[in-house]
């Protein structure tokens, strides 16, 4: 299976492309190709010290749709749209949204778009046959990177498309200890976006680091 | 400690009483005093059977608030504002609100109040000496109840007082096998009350039963 990381060289893109590429086949976009090819290089080459064999291809955001089977947009939300407006070939994909809407004022809080999440925007923006799923949501990008760590935590995964679902929620179960949970229809995806400013919180005033969430 | 437990015959309610009276003297209220008293003795037989002392005294709502030190409002979001109506002597005291605005439609949702969050509206209808923290809203009725099992699970706790959210924290941390964590303040608490529906549309739709919440 091909997955492309659209926005693959920011803070969350990398860690995850690190983490993916030794199971599938990844494709890593950015703005700049270059930026993308040399995240790749340094990246497999950090994995085969390792002993991992991987894959990963560096390449525009563009390229990373058009090559992929499934694509994550690991965008922070205030350049979603924009980001979005550029790009095109999502159709009949499966597209995986990690974005988390909030805003830091004296504490993180989470700021819905009037869509009511970041994942019911990317539905009405994209092309209708476009099967958007959110998941990863909480997963920090500390965490995606630290490689000698287990991701022991639970993934919540929201969609309509009951097939697209099943197969992110096998994608999730596939990396690390990843555990995959049925969260319903996009329509909830504001509980599981929420999530990230309230995980933030606790870490803040609780003096921890990277605080993620199980399910049980 | 005396805390009193308005709705404490509730399907919440009655569950706190029997875990929380071993630890700490519950003044059990509800509209019905005979049937406050008929929980307790209840309640009181069966933890006896356990070789459990506990302290439990059935009283009416308004006699929970007046004997309490803390009071924990055990109330359904949909009968808050109306049972607040008709209760009084809040002043000066700690009051706990595990209380989620919530509905069900084809899935679980928080409906969040104009105020933003169950516990601001609370804020606003209390006395402003008040100190309301929100704490236990995850934590299922069943849960409650089944007192073999140890309550293994993290409670996100919100409050714009410190002295009155470490005392609450304290009381989280006696029962069972629960864990506080400071949440922030009492703005930020539309977060943790956003966590209960999104908990029941895992339990609906991972086939699962109570699920509650730990951070790691």
């Amino acid at each position: 299976m091909k997955i492309g990381i659209v926005g693959g060289t920011g803070d969350i893109g990398e860690g995850m492309a690190m983490r993916l590429s030794p199971i599938f086949e990844v494709i890593v976009g950015s703005r700049e190709t270059e930026k993308a090819e040399l995240t790749c290089k340094l990246g497999s080459e950090t994995l085969k010290k390792r002993g991992l064999t991987c894959s990963l291809t560096g390449v525009s955001n563009q390229s990373a749709i058009d090559d992929a089977d499934v694509v994550i947009l690991a965008i922070p939300f205030k350049h979603l749209a924009s980001t979005l407006e550029t790009l095109h070939g999502f159709d009949g994909k499966t597209v995986i949204s990690p974005v988390n809407p909030m805003e830091k004022r004296d504490f993180f809080t989470s700021v819905p778009p009037d869509d009511g999440s970041a994942a019911l925007m990317i539905k009405r923006l994209l092309p209708k046959d476009a099967k958007i799923c959110t998941a990863f949501n909480t997963i920090a990008a500390n965490k995606w990177k630290a490689l000698d760590e287990e991701l022991s935590y639970s993934v919540p995964v929201c969609g309509d498309d009951a097939d697209a679902k099943d197969e992110v929620m096998g994608i999730v179960n596939k990396v690390s200890k990843l555990q995959a949970f049925d969260a319903g229809p996009l329509a909830a995806s504001c509980m599981v976006e929420s999530l990230t400013p309230l995980l933030l919180n606790i870490a803040r005033y609780n003096k921890m680091r990277d605080v993620g969430i199980q399910f049980r």
